[in-house]
């Protein structure tokens, strides 16, 4: 029996990632299409693949790559980018969002990835998953480019709520210490504050108040506190993971994104202005070619769902099949490196405040 | 006597700016520089420069553009970046800044400039010059690059103060709107409120309060009111004034600076990478230049302080002549166009909500 399904054999330790096909504003075609890259990357990721049935088959069967190494489990429901989250709460039994929540509930995957409704998917994660047990709100953490060494440096929340109060910057702190030490490999991540100065007193009262909080856990969480941090501070190379609230968090993502996108198109405009400078850029075009992979969005797709009973990555709603495969590495590292299971393990029932727990929340030491 | 003095006549409708020469990070010797490549290319301008007068004549005696057109005013002291504003507004009478703000207060200019410590430019500025009847919060434009024609859009508050409520964002709308008639000529500006969404139940409470009392005041003060906007609308051509809480929008700023900072070294390591990479940087040398001129921060050099009795221009504090140049251009044009007198006629004792004095406050028609 073995002999006949050498495949599976091989694939002993393999990691499931369970996909909603749906939802995205380029439809089930680009999610295939992103996965099936991964899976010619990466020999040992198998896929739970939620959505129509028959457009699902369809397209898997399009794809070599997927042969044997998917699952479809059909969903009527699509839950749209114009959904109201708590409709959807209600009604969307249905949904492939929900089916893909309910895999990594169930046991049979260890991460969810969906390109859909950023709210509705942070609703439904929190209800079907469950939040931690000490943890009060859930927060998005994102990969934003940088100058340090690994080129990421973290980022949360960027829009899971936004409110946040100073124990909720705490806890921040502590979840995004534990991602940047397993998403990034970062033995003793430095930590940042977003305020709109660096002294200390400048800014609103609940950033003091967070600043604090924050400094007194550094020790025994094992990160370096380098204090507020300033919008300039985010790709820099002086910080690892930057703290804010939900609502700046996601104005400067996506100001960010924005900027990026706006310099790009500049740029674009620029090399192909005259015969000249369309020459030169065939002469440059290998640095150009480095240049436009380190600039695209793309490689940072993938927004983290951190605080629940299991890790829900957010592809970006316009992923193309690059962008589905970045979001899908990146479920695929956070699986292997047991990042779900170990902050879940270490958070138990903690009390942020005690250093012990304070420890155990931000994940510990790399085993 | 007149025909001894040429100078002085031709310069008839002559605009003085007064500048804080102190208190920059490159000292006074890059905003000497700086006066003097406005002069060069404005005939019309003239300056009051604030700070040790030894110092200033001699910087000024090595420039010729300048030669009568600077009158010089002594301050011993200088406030350093990192004072505290508060200790400023006691202790500061003898400061260059507070000489600088004071000869707008006594109409001998009508706008000045500092690239001093921000926190201490406005607060002296408020208590110096007052806030207009009718504003509560005084609030801190800039300019943004943009895909719209004239190449920039404004927003605000961009850092005058953390917090702001609905009526306070209802004001920065009205005089946002007025900076952009005055200073891009716009005659019907389109308005978007700052939010983590464009969907209107989203956000936070007093971002839906806002968003009524905008939207309420849009046909009467004369601008259009497009909704709400997300960061990577900043840029876009979809809107002309961006209105946001001085603590969202201060980070927006430093975030879309430091993003363009990281892209603008990116490239530049990208065109030295190979010797292949720098002959195509030669030969694309005029569409470089030109991507780089905008790009260029210091073409946007200049935050301008609105809701008070004067006009006054934060340059950045590490403005070097370049920036200094863009913020008196800036200055000038303000000074120019009587925007100080247009704004502060027309709020008078003004109610912000009634239909009447929401036209006067957002500035009216251009004449």
């Amino acid at each position: 029996m073995t002999e006949e399904h050498p495949q599976e054999l091989r694939a002993a330790p393999r990691t499931v990632i369970s996909v909603d096909a749906m939802g995205g504003d380029r439809g089930a075609a680009a999610v295939v299409a992103g996965i099936s890259l991964s899976a010619t990357k990466n020999p040992d990721i198998r896929f739970i693949l939620h959505g129509q049935r028959d457009e699902l088959e369809r397209l898997v069967a399009r794809r070599k790559p997927l042969r044997g190494r998917v699952e479809i489990r059909h969903a009527d429901g699509v839950v749209t980018m114009d959904a109201k989250p708590s409709h959807v709460m209600r009604h969307g039994q249905d949904t492939s969002m929900w089916s893909a929540i309910d895999s990594v509930r169930n046991g049979e995957a260890t991460v969810a990835v969906s390109c859909g409704n950023t709210g509705a998917l942070m609703l439904l994660s929190i209800m079907r998953l469950r939040k931690l047990p000490g943890v009060n709100r859930p927060a998005i953490a994102c990969l934003w480019p940088s100058r340090n060494p690994g080129g990421f440096n973290v980022m949360l929340d960027v829009g899971a709520d936004v409110r946040a109060d100073e124990r909720d910057l705490l806890q921040y702190a502590l979840m995004g210490t534990s991602y940047a030490r397993n998403g990034l490999g970062l033995e003793r991540p430095r930590v940042g504050l977003l305020n709109v100065g660096t002294e200390e007193n400048k800014g609103r009262a609940e950033l003091k108040a967070a600043h604090d909080l924050i400094d007194a856990a550094a020790e025994s969480a094992n990160y370096s506190f380098v204090g507020f941090v300033e919008g300039g501070d985010i790709p820099s190379a002086k910080v690892d993971v930057i703290v804010t609230d939900g609502f700046t968090g996601n104005v400067a993502l996506k100001t960010g994104e924005g900027t990026a996108k706006l310099l790009s198109d500049f740029m674009r405009e620029a090399f192909t202005a005259t015969p000249l400078s369309k020459m030169a850029a065939l002469l440059a075009y290998t640095s150009l070619r480095r240049l436009k992979k380190r600039m695209d969005p793309r490689r940072a797709n993938g927004g983290v769902f951190l605080g629940l009973n299991g890790t829900v990555v957010k592809s970006h709603g316009a992923s193309d099949a690059t962008g589905v495969s970045a979001a899908v590495k990146l479920a695929f590292e956070l699986a292997q490196s047991g990042f779900t299971e170990r902050l879940a393990a270490r958070v138990a029932a903690s009390n942020a405040t005690e250093p012990e727990s304070v420890r155990e929340l931000a994940g510990g030491s790399k085993r």
